[in-house]
């Protein structure tokens, strides 16, 4: 359906056969929600041996008592399994509580408040703030600087992920800019991957930004391939050492959606430099992190291999969901000026693009059909899309029978915004 | 002993003896410590049945399931074992992760950063901010003051709690208070519990204090007896209602020296206008709190007698570590004019004073010989003691044996360094 070719009559014609369907959705009153990027309850279920996994033996293999107090920086072999997840030396891993986003928040704070290295680096002390966001992004990173009153400025996401030369171009003009979020892999919401030549770009901007400028690298997706060969990105950390910006990257993964979502471990991975000033403040926010949890992970997961079989079954689960709102996608919107999507082979979200102007009126839709998607804007700083054409799908949590049903009011809803707006009514 | 009665030559009689049982003591290469305040093993030890206390039951009573995202404030029911705790309505607590001093911490960075009210009332844009820190105190309360650039101001504490008079002085007079650090159970480290009055008179700050001060109650040791009857606190939110200051309180508690010290669940307490200005930005920090430890705990302590019948199998441990302590402290100082210290109904400590200006040369001559005592100082703001003569002492931790072998050596150091001091050596 090539809309911009169609004459008013045969626009007319589609306009009432798209809203008696409409119509007919509205009557059958669905309850139904594409917005959460949360794993499903059989995901959940893989998992489920969790609670009881230290089997009552809290020692840890190298003495630790994981019950009591101290060891801020995690357990000595689960700092080992996030230095593998992340690429980085085992002394270059701090292993948190359950939330990565926690250690984002933190670290921003430490840098913002604090400074990156002592005293008199304080971000708050040198007037304006900027980071850089890759858009369309992560409603939660945007929020953090958001918080602390750094200014946001967008950057095109491209199919290898930032636009380095637009990053560039930021970074050597302005010093004030200070850092840059970046989901490398399955990047949420597009599924875009980073290529190599955009990791080794990233790592090297340290050479031309100001020296506290720091790239906080959510590898939130990590180890989360749909398909069966999976993908294993090149080492940031590797890039740095070669061009001795070691401290200019502070990494973030989790198992948030590996094990439970709100009940895993976070890591946070940066320079011994980094850390050491991280852990300073660390140890004032707290005396350490819940290492029982760190073991259950620990004697669950056990080691790399054991972490991807498990992360085939989240894949055989999740596969089929994708499937079906690609399918959808397809069948309503491919060889159609009507929209773009993406097709990720990883991660959590499709991101989806409606013609300029429309993602509010294709989400009012579907929300009078009883389908619930996420805000208009919410991809974007400030929750302003300029263009106001994205809007994120998160299949995980629905079963395969609603992804369907929503999917259809979903594809009628962009038909009949665009139509709408193309007529003018 | 009395050794201001004592002439030169008794004095000189009694330095050789103690120095023979120092160098004694220094032969034996002893290594102990008696810094921690943290649970011995047989205490955490009472709680190993809560690995796998949910047996695979993830889904609550209510119906959330416990292992995903969301419910910033915690599950409903632990909410409501948290409001029986801190004296309060259910919807008036936030359960937290597994500390509650990063909840102090982010209480603290909120209002600091962004304000207890909105925009226009952050701390930080208020020129200097003060904290009225009872002394001796907590060090880790200190430690956050110190990290925001907060001054502090040591005020008195009484055997039932801050001496009020100077409190409410000091509050009159000065706007630039914004708060009182405050542990109203067993006292860290004098073990003191506030009387009601005590409490009553920090209910009513608010009536003379700047709007935005704020009452940091920490309430560690809520229910830790170590006597069988146990002591309820008068609630100070009661008295804040009656005199319409419950905006000026924030509670705080947790389960960390009830089952694991690194892996409890914390909890916060306040008005229900100062928790959605909290969560607020609660929700910036974090998705939401671990609910699967939280749905063990429930599971585990079920309920405030549930919780009453275990506290006493801390308390059976507890008490004879506390004796021994004590009981070498009077067979040693009683009638002497060496030494006071506090004999604490619960908690974690035993606060001893030297004779002004000797507790670091106590605490030197203790290392030589083998016992490892918290630094001089830690018990006040910036590390000061300007007596310099209070001593924590922790006796939770060490086994039974250790603490006699310890206590011989901390009560010859006393003497020593009391003597040498005397007599000018």
């Amino acid at each position: 359906m090539y809309i911009d070719q169609m004459g008013r009559e045969e626009l007319e014609h589609w306009h009432q056969i798209f809203c008696e369907k409409h119509k007919a959705f509205r009557a059958s009153s669905l309850n139904l929600d594409l917005t959460r990027g949360k794993p499903s309850t059989r995901q959940l279920d893989l998992s489920n041996i969790l609670d009881g996994a230290t089997k009552g033996s809290y020692i840890t293999s190298e003495g630790i008592d994981s019950r009591n107090y101290g060891h801020l920086a995690g357990l000595p072999e689960m700092r080992s399994l996030g230095a593998e997840l992340l690429g980085v030396a085992k002394n270059e891993v701090i292993v948190g509580g359950s939330s990565s986003l926690s250690m984002m928040y933190l670290a921003m704070l430490f840098a913002w408040q604090f400074g990156v290295s002592g005293k008199g680096s304080s971000w708050r002390d040198q007037g304006k703030v900027k980071f850089l966001c890759p858009v369309p992004g992560y409603d939660r990173h945007f929020s953090i600087c958001e918080e602390f009153g750094i200014e946001m400025i967008r950057v095109s996401m491209d199919e290898d992920g930032p636009n380095m030369d637009q990053v560039e171009a930021f970074i050597a003009n302005d010093k004030s800019i200070k850092g840059i979020w970046c989901v490398p892999k399955y990047s949420n919401p597009t599924g875009c991957i980073y290529s190599q030549n955009t990791i080794e770009r990233l790592a090297k901007l340290g050479k031309i930004s100001s020296p506290d400028f720091r790239i906080f690298y959510d590898n939130a997706y990590a180890v989360h391939d749909l398909s069966e060969d999976g993908i294993d990105l090149p080492k940031i950390m590797d890039y740095c050492r070669e061009h001795n910006t070691q401290n200019n990257v502070l990494q973030f993964t989790s198992t948030s959606k590996i094990t439970f979502a709100g009940s895993g471990v976070s890591f946070l991975a940066a320079s011994e430099e980094n850390l050491n000033v991280i852990q300073q403040h660390l140890g004032v926010f707290c005396i350490g992190p819940d290492k029982v949890n760190q073991l259950r992970h620990l004697n669950f997961i056990q080691d790399r291999s054991g972490l991807k079989l498990h992360m085939k079954k989240h894949a055989k689960l999740l596969q089929p969901k994708f499937s079906s709102v690609l399918e959808h996608l397809k069948n309503n919107f491919e060889g159609s000026d009507l929209a773009q999507w993406t097709t990720p082979k990883g991660g959590y979200f499709i991101s989806f693009d409606t013609r300029p102007g429309l993602a509010d009126s294709v989400i009012e839709l579907a929300a009078e059909a009883g389908v619930k998607l996420t805000p208009a804007g919410a991809t974007f700083p400030y929750g302003l899309d300029p263009d106001n054409k994205n809007i994120r799908l998160a299949p995980s949590f629905p079963s395969l029978d609603d992804i369907d049903r929503a999917m259809r009011v979903f594809c009628n809803s962009v038909k009949l915004a665009s139509i709408k707006q193309k007529i003018g009514v």
